[in-house]
């Protein structure tokens, strides 16, 4: 397998603490930096929740850098009911490391002199709104030509929403942003829409032994977990249809980052994001017809290798 | 099984004129009225085929009413390329029958007029743009009331457009009107979306066993069919998802107006219009998780028995 | 002077009174009928009051119908703060004539059968929502070619509204039907815009002078206007623009029908209404610079002769 | 008067080579930085007019920075009708400086260095789209807090576009840029619309006494005015209203920004930018009556000394 280098860009909240774990333990890969945005939680808890992650996985030489504290046009959005007030399930956590270990450049000149740096060489992961993605190309037109490929989790592949009717959380918090990505960014592009990763759910007994595992990661896990499980369980009362399952959404982006052969299926199309709909905006199109007469075309993931998930995550609190 | 009153609004093309015959010789039901709209060809072009289908038929005691000849806003839009430009595939019939012998009274007022005579007792099919149900309602806020139930086809579950990128043909067409229509309708209310009726097809095998029938009716579906056939063929040829089966859209909504088992799953939710969308505008929304907070609930069709559809479709060529 | 054929179409609220006093003593002038439309109040209430105006003026025999009760799409907004609760300034009447008077007609078929009697012959003014307007266009699109001239109080001119940020009431209250009809009507279109209304209001002298008339009509007008009078005086207090004088808006678009001469300037190009907009919804636009590539161009008044206006308005309280 | 810090953002055209000559050469000011944007022509072509501008008044010791290449969501509009493809009448220019000397920092990190240098001391004068403004809020949004205050020429004020029916070009060529800087910049704010431009606008006998001064940089002025005043003319020949007089927009900018007492009146109140209207994309809406429930008010200029430009102007060919 080549070794692959990430640059991860996340709103650390309870599945981009996962997906982070995935890519921490990976052989093959390594992490050039981690980039945070608002999203879940504020930016200042975005930064600590990623410094927590590394520290339990005793990774902080990894550098972390602030980004974008709100979406391109000003009016954030959180997602306290599910990952919590401070986005990792609000445990209280005496040890967490101080916010003066981030670096001090700011998150979107990082991503501009890492690419620089590996030019066509780096694997980009969106696991967040994409503002900081949007923002490097807004000040580098040739950023997304530098990039290898961009694995993104966000938007819809059949309207269907998480936080609006049709508006799934990451596409929703910036539509702009994610207008900009997917309208500027002509690297070879895979996006693990909400409803991908909702069809490809892991059995709640997987979760289950995956936390019982007698390590400091897994009890970790289970902490940060607790809020969001009980919450999803709730939901599935109501017979919410996402809820069946055990869905850590963005570490679908991750394992399709870290293993090509994680996905099984797609369909590869050209794709908008509706910006002015009053149902519709920060939703995601699938332009499966042709209509929009683009060139790019992405994948949109349909299928993977669920036992392959299974695998990373389990070595992820190994 | 109890008898059923119809009053059927048609854009009168190919699967219009299917749905019309299903409906023609069904037993127990009675059409009161078959209302025409602008929709898959121009008025004028509708009537006239809606009075074919009838003489092939023998029916042309049905009364039938012009309705609206373009949406509530305006700007029509037309459905050439798959029903012809004449609506029934560009044969030529010398015997069509002549305009004289629509009803002198407006479909809109026609719909009004009947509702009252048989208050509570009257199915509703709409089988083309809303615009004339959305006039019914505009001329009387009670006109909803007044029908037992109301059978749709047109709109999305997943968006999937056919038309637009999102928009399914009849919702496409009229936006205004299937808003109107949606929000309007409190009464029981059936919806046949666009990726229902395709992952409902039937097999070529049998749209071949159905027009070898040695009818005059088989002959006649024959030759309407035989343009949106190749077209549909070609279609297929570049891996349009929608093009695999025979696709008789507007039947489903019949069918299910006229048999009470022939839909055998749905999802029950506040469903919403998108009026203002860049790539969404005419898109169907769902409000599976009732973020809308809306009491009226439509029935969006899964499932259905598709050998009672083969059987009904046999029928109505016999 | 010739003779006039008016159909006035009307939310009748205060200013809609006071425009019809205006038309009801008007020599040479005929008015066929009176059509009731939402907005101002309810559509009861509406019909409450033109009944009620009609019968102070001794002109209970003009037919008067009930037109629609709420906007095409469906959501109705109401001008209690100026006009009452009730319209005409919620003052008791305990006189007030009986909704049985109103004719069995609806207003919308009235108005397509009185211009069908008089084909090409009369002025509609309307001087409220344009909901039964653009519904009568819906119901035969040659009912703009049959009428000779319109009249509209409504809409903007210099983005200033009166309801929302930039939505003047009339076209903010229904903005799809003033889509309609600045989109469907091609005869000669002259429209009064509120900021047009605004900048040529008449001193608080002549208004005092006006109701101090010893008229029952006069009488009658210092009781209904009691409550908007008190509302303007507090909104000049809050140094609102439009409340520097008395605006009787209505009367504007009646004069302009009634007196060729009233309208003194006036800009002549295309106009279009925004639908979409989140600030600008209802907003009128004037196409000055030819952009829209549209034919048809209308009348956006600018300057009156205020002098003429006031001359009317005292003839109406006499 | 006291010592003023300009920071100048440009999308140098002509109207932008107008104002910077004045800035050059008004005492007690000093300009810190010309930051450049795309707009009137490419942004490679801005930046070279910068430069030919302070060539030809001895000033390239003052640093130009490259800014943003494209709006917010990537779309370009240029304005060659006016300005000439090369943003400068298309005159040609053997002397031009080369893109060499242009500073190598991005224009955003410039502005954001800049005032962090002199905080609360610069005074941001922005004459083209405000796609740098909006990124440096984007990057730091304690940004806006640091400048002393913002001087825009962009917007409407009564709904008059002059690139679109309802658009004003530097607010059309980036329309989310424009809501990001006016919802975001809470620093005093003043602004210069077109509508205000046009209606201060000066006699063409000052232009001709203007260009005619015997100076090197009155024959530049000459050379690069010509192909804009031609179109003018023409247009004021199909009665464009906008094209009476000489209007140099972005100077009334500077003006305002380095003589306190240039602007003799305006309205203060709250504004807005239409994101998502079909007519109206782009508009400034002027929050009169205060429904938007801002609290943070803008000084829309409505009058200015005209006299004191024309001197102004003259000073800067002198």
């Amino acid at each position: 397998m080549d070794r692959k280098l990430l640059l991860v860009d996340v709103d650390c909240g309870v599945d981009d603490a996962q997906a982070l774990m995935v890519a921490l333990v990976a052989p093959h890969v390594e992490i050039l930096g981690i980039t945070c945005c608002h999203g879940n939680s504020t930016l200042e808890n975005v930064c600590r929740n990623v410094l927590r992650v590394l520290k339990i996985c005793n990774k902080l030489q990894i550098p972390v850098f602030r980004g974008a504290s709100r979406p391109l046009l000003g009016k954030s959005l959180h997602a306290s009911c599910y990952h919590g007030v401070d986005g990792l399930g609000d445990v209280p956590d005496s040890t967490a490391p101080d916010l003066d270990l981030l670096q001090k450049e700011h998150a979107v000149l990082a991503m501009m002199r890492i690419v620089n740096e590996y030019p066509g060489q780096v694997s980009l992961v969106a696991t967040g709104p994409l503002t900081n993605l949007a923002l490097a190309v807004n000040m580098d037109a040739t950023f997304p030509q530098k990039i290898k490929n961009l694995f993104i989790m966000g938007g819809n592949m059949e309207s269907r929403g998480n936080i609006t009717v049709c508006g799934e959380f990451n596409f929703a918090c910036d539509p702009e942003a994610a207008y900009v990505v997917l309208n500027s960014f002509d690297c070879p592009t895979h996006i693990a829409t909400w409803e991908f990763t909702c069809r490809n759910d892991l059995p709640w007994d997987f979760y289950h032994d995956w936390i019982s595992q007698k390590t400091e990661k897994a009890e970790f896990m289970r902490r940060i977990t607790s809020h969001s499980v009980q919450y999803t369980k709730s939901c599935a009362e109501e017979k919410e249809a996402w809820a069946k399952g055990f869905v850590t959404c963005d570490s679908y982006a991750v394992a399709a980052a870290i293993d090509d052969k994680f996905v099984t299926d797609s369909i590869s199309c050209a794709v908008g994001v509706e910006l002015s709909g009053t149902l519709t905006r920060g939703m995601m199109v699938l332009d499966t017809l042709g209509m929009l007469e683009r060139k790019h075309k992405v994948f949109v993931m349909t299928k993977c290798d669920t036992e392959k998930l299974k695998f990373l995550l389990m070595e992820a609190l190994r």
